[in-house]
């Protein structure tokens, strides 16, 4: 018994076949970068990416993500996962995609930056079946979308000059410290501009009263907030330096999921938000 | 500056205004009823419901949503808190339909089934306009979707025997009890019918004990779970009661919003979740 047998209601029609051309695919893709960058993390001068394609009933949904090595991904583990996924993935039928994203985000307890490329692909084939843009699937405002910030990379002073210069377009960015040369990084951007600034210290303050003096110094420089400035696991160090500082710190390697929140209430102040961590839109 | 142009973007397109023919309408029906229904909270022959459209661009959506008395809402309070709107709402894009909810759900602190009716009557709309049922606009399976109950009031042996004959069609059923005549009400059932049971006291039960006693009895007679057997305020006691009964505990007049949980954790098993609640899909 269904419930539409329940209700006297007719059986829906066969919905028509739609797998019959249906193919998923993944590849790797060497970015070459213009800037060496340098976080806390690594310095390279490319990034690997993950394109992933869904194609079906004549329409190709595209979808990239880019894993991170932090949480044990890379572009090729991303690669191996949508793979693996493939064969069954290419016989669902997508417009019932609300259930494909659920069964993919099941199929595995990692590979979060692959499951998002492939997220982004099913959505952008529905967006294109449906002739509408993928803000409009959930009737958004594109107008309401915030700002969000240009990244600029560790380096030497003459050089964060002439990055911050290239970056004129974007309204507000985001500076990665955590290094050796925190002030000089920060002192070599305010010298050519005024705009606001956000600081990422990636996890690169180990001592609490270190970073409570650099991010007290930070706010003197103009700086919105500080993201993740101790390691992830300082849960308790995290808390001591918000209690002596006055801008917002926000979990970045310290915040994976949602169930990662109701832990670090009290040591942090905002959460980001990353599409490659949380597996899609 | 938008992110538009900030990215270099074109200025999106003016979308073409949609609300010239628009309209936002509120009706009260008064529906009468086969049986006379019965729970815990009152006795009526008729239900009075709240019918909701909107109309924008040659398309009508239609909503419905049933004030319950127990939070202070009616159908007469949910068409005022509609024709508040209705100005304004009437003015809005409904292909934003995201934005447009957020800002229907932000407009009082109570209303929740007419928030409901203009939740659905903006669904039915979207859904209408791309041509698609409304569970496509998620992309869900319907044949995903759980079976529901058919509810039985209160009532004498006799007729409680007839009710469940003619819910013939429906495979499970759900027994309001919480009266003087539990009992007699449940073997009335049993004596017709060997369907899967759900029974929902209403709140009815103020003594722990005497619940402890009523469900394990209810469990003897095959009843899959109890919903709010104690008052919504008696946390503590259902916490205690549900540690000396083996069927789940739901809550429903205990829970309204997400917000309710945490503090019922110990004391329910799960929640019952209404749309009329919940203020829509």
């Amino acid at each position: 018994m269904t419930r539409r047998s329940l209700l006297g209601l007719p059986a829906l029609p066969a919905l028509p076949s739609l797998a019959a051309d249906a193919t998923v695919t993944a590849s790797v893709q060497k970015l070459q970068l213009k800037h060496t960058w340098t976080t806390v993390m690594s310095s390279s001068t490319h990034r690997d990416v993950l394109y992933t394609t869904i194609r079906q009933d004549g329409l190709t949904g595209k979808g990239e993500g880019a894993g991170i090595v932090r949480y044990g991904e890379s572009a090729e583990s991303g690669a191996a996962f949508v793979n693996r996924l493939a064969p069954e993935l290419a016989r669902m039928d997508l417009r019932q995609f609300g259930k494909v994203i659920d069964w993919v985000l099941k199929q595995s307890e990692a590979d979060w930056a692959a499951k998002a490329a492939l997220d982004i692909a099913v959505h952008d084939w529905v967006a294109q079946r449906r002739g509408v843009p993928v803000h409009a699937l959930w009737g958004l405002d594109p107008q309401d979308a915030p700002l969000t910030t240009f990244s600029i990379g560790i380096d030497k002073a003459e050089v964060i000059r002439q990055k911050v210069r290239e970056a004129e377009a974007y309204p507000v960015l985001k500076i990665k410290v955590g290094l050796t040369n925190d002030e000089e990084v920060i002192e070599a951007v305010r010298s050519v501009t005024k705009k606001p600034l956000r600081v990422d210290a990636n996890e690169g303050w180990k001592d609490k009263d270190e970073a409570v003096r650099k991010i007290n110094w930070l706010e003197k420089m103009g700086v919105e907030f500080i993201e993740q400035p101790m390691p992830a696991h300082m849960v308790e160090e995290t808390r001591y330096v918000r209690q002596r500082v006055h801008i917002p710190i926000i979990a970045d390697e310290a915040c994976l999921r949602p169930a990662d929140i109701p832990k670090l209430a009290q040591a942090y102040d905002g959460v980001n938000i990353k599409i490659d961590k949380a597996g899609g839109l």
